[in-house]
């Protein structure tokens, strides 16, 4: 760790971002131009993510599987006829085995085109119907203004890609999982995302609907943070997934895809941290908990790392994530900084007179300083009182997110009103009936776009704040990551 | 599934394998030549080899890590000057968004030269040491000939890459692997591994040492399962990793890679398959019981149902990994060859009239016929006697897999003996001291290899078959995939 300051997170926020990401031993930059190198403590972190949002997967019926990295570069130009405005940057294979190929194979930046042309293999009969398939993997697409985590050229994600019988089970399913996602982002992540409808101008190409989950970041901007889409018979049609339905006529099957990346672990930095670090949400954190020993003399030192060595086996046994930091080379003064820039929920103080009292210190990462700090803890009560402060410390990053978040989206009912709310960096929320040109004007001039119509509506109709016109739809703008 | 036999195991080995594999929708063929398509069933089983690993590789100290799919080509040329022999056939990405790439993009066929140029830029210190990250991922090797999950363009592993301040970890770390891999191969997949030490022709270019472990398919071939290297100071000079000792003194470190891949279920499904299809070992099978109900009237194909829900239930809540077929078109004796295809480790029958004497019948997939069967079982026994018969069959595919082993492999004194059993299929166990021109000699001869010397060794020295040398390392020889 340096032993530099990290730059203050209101003065240069994205500078903030890089160094916690850097300092903090998430990610690092790779040989390649716009790659990352995850780290092993922000791909514990991952981890932690993939078995929260597996778990839920599954309990909705899902299975996973994996479909080839390298897709014909003809299923690519198959998608561009059939879906208008898709076109990916690529990265194109041109050599294999020392030779060069007849056909470039592309190196997936999503798997639509291949898992289409399986389907339509595997499905027959509306018996075969719902399949119900999920992948985690990597995807690589030519981005180039890159960010560790949020753009990056390879990222890592989960894609599901299902298929259905009717139009109905098709758009219950996009709906189903975008409920999965705000359940993972609002209770694991402790991030209240706004779900909502994507506007016609940002929706997936080749998707009927598009649907989001918008989280707001330390700065105010923006952050879609999961997406999931009805693709209609779109792509039924492009890769000819044909079922034979129950009175035995030939139907496009209907399809859906959703997913979530490694960006999340951007928004989970961006939302929650401070001039200290990162602030881990406990229930993903690679470590809920860790002990410092303090010792002076060598007898002390033997004395407390005993008991540390106890308190650490016996977190572990109730199946906290518990890390002992015994290192000789560094004061706990430095260990205290290290791990609050890891963003550690909690740092258990363990010194000679705690011991001699029985006790310990528990020190919180959500609120620095005394008033996070509960003294005199009994020392066969830590593993309880950890348990309950981790539930406390979700509970309250949850709290202040959303605090934060509701202090920053107004209602708006003027151009005027607009642009004062962007200026001041905050969310605008209004009554919208513009057409799409009016959406790119307002993105030309303010560097905002509609981040999603939010499922939570107010009683309409209303009166569009642009166009006078009567509306339906409440939009949230905002500018966006 | 089609309704045809399968091909008998005996007379069309190969075929057969195909056909189990395909039928049994563990895995498909992709578009792209010797690409393949990993189906949830199969994936399944992955998911469960993962986690079972997964939990070894974290007992012994490592964590994960993602290093980039995309290696700069003069990474891989700076590897092929130090690295005599070094040369994978590559995939070669040359356009990234449309421009020609200055430097063209290898898709990696293994990450060492990636990680150890990060692994120079992380480790400084002798503090820094022991780096232990294993990474989970997908590799392209531009292979010619391929079968499905025994050798694609791509498949799935993990590669564990470690660096070190001495040479004698490394060869610890290098022997600890191996022996996490022979004891996940013996106690999860049922599959009697022998573990040894490659020969020179046949170690991993780079490596000082490779060691392997060789399993025995079901038509004698082998099949290296596992292999774990000590790469010495190679990669460390190769990409310059240094760190100070605790003289201050620079040094290169020593480091190992290990790996095993998605090629292990190749090894499961020819090590234990057999006519009717798979049989899968219990502790990693993805469903290790099946339930079929017996109907024929609407009354009792309710109260079936019910007592089959019921039944489901309770297993499921004592950890068993339990699957109903409840669907109405297929017949019970239609039920029983598709699970038994899939093999499912125990077939759970539920008719009318074991409802009636509150019972049920249990069929073990690893002995087919009367032989297998267990009347008349209590139901609310059946969770209990399920759970130890798990445990049963598991050890009895392992004995089995071993007694077949151990009588296949034969000690061999004259190149005449070696000539009669390897036509006979089986292993030849004999004192070598040849050098790799009588090893390659051998090879272009009879098309067998020295799969490894293996840990067990006889007490020698003794006299070596092939040049009457005085020799002291045994050497398995055998036909491999």
């Amino acid at each position: 760790m340096s032993e530099e300051k990290l730059p203050s997170r209101s003065d240069n926020f994205s500078e903030w971002y890089n160094q916690v990401v850097l300092r903090a031993e998430m990610a690092d930059y790779a040989p390649v131009r716009g790659c990352m190198v995850v780290r092993p403590y922000g791909w514990t972190l991952w981890e932690n993510i993939q078995s929260a949002l597996d778990q839920r997967f599954k309990a909705t019926g899902h299975v996973n599987a994996a479909f080839p990295l390298l897709i014909p570069k003809s299923f690519i130009e198959k998608e561009k006829e059939h879906i208008e405005g898709f076109s990916p940057e690529l990265a194109v294979v041109t050599i294999g085995g020392g030779e060069i190929l007849e056909e470039p194979l592309i190196v997936r930046p999503t798997s639509e085109t291949i898992i289409g042309h399986m389907y339509a293999k595997w499905i027959q009969s509306h018996r075969d119907l719902p399949v119900l398939i999920n992948q985690w993997g990597n995807v690589v697409r030519w981005e180039l203004r890159t960010r560790l985590f949020l753009r990056t050229l390879e990222f890592y994600w989960q894609e599901g890609h299902t298929a259905h019988a009717t139009a109905e089970e098709a758009e219950q399913e996009t709906l189903r999982m975008l409920d999965v996602y705000t359940d993972f982002a609002v209770n694991e992540a402790a991030l209240p995302v706004i779900p909502g409808r994507k506007s016609e101008k940002e929706r997936f190409a080749g998707a009927v609907r598009s649907y989001t989950i918008e989280a707001m970041m330390g700065d105010k901007r923006a952050l879609q943070s999961g997406t999931s889409h009805n693709l209609g018979q779109n792509f039924a049609k492009a890769f000819n997934i044909q079922f034979l339905d129950e009175n035995n006529q030939l139907q496009y099957a209907w399809t859906t895809s959703w997913g979530l990346s490694t960006r999340i672990i951007g928004a989970i930095i961006m939302a929650h941290g401070d001039d200290q670090g990162l602030v881990m949400p406990p229930r993903l954190a690679p470590f809920q908990a860790v002990i410092v020993p303090i010792w002076k003399t060598p007898e002390e030192k033997q004395t407390v790392l005993e008991a540390a060595n106890n308190l650490k086996q016996i977190l572990a046994a109730t199946n906290i994530r518990v890390q002992l930091d015994a290192s000789e080379q560094k004061t706990p003064g430095w260990k205290y900084n290290y791990w609050e820039l890891k963003g550690v929920p909690i740092r258990v103080e363990l010194g000679p007179r705690d011991i001699a009292q029985g006790t310990a210190v528990l020190a919180r990462r959500d609120i620095l300083g005394r008033e996070g700090k509960i003294n005199g803890t009994a020392l066969d009560q830590v593993p309880e009182r950890v348990k309950n402060l981790l539930i406390e410390i979700q509970a309250a990053m949850l709290k202040r997110a959303t605090e934060f978040r509701d202090a920053n989206i107004s209602n708006v009912k003027s151009y005027a009103d607009l642009e004062t709310i962007i200026e001041q960096g905050g969310w605008a929320r209004c009554w919208w009936a513009g057409t799409d040109e009016d959406e790119l004007k307002i993105k030309e001039q303010l560097g905002i776009t509609i981040r999603c119509f939010p499922f939570e509506q107010s009683t309409g109709p209303g009166v569009c704040f642009y166009t006078g016109k009567p509306a339906r739809d409440i939009a949230l703008f905002a500018k966006a990551y």
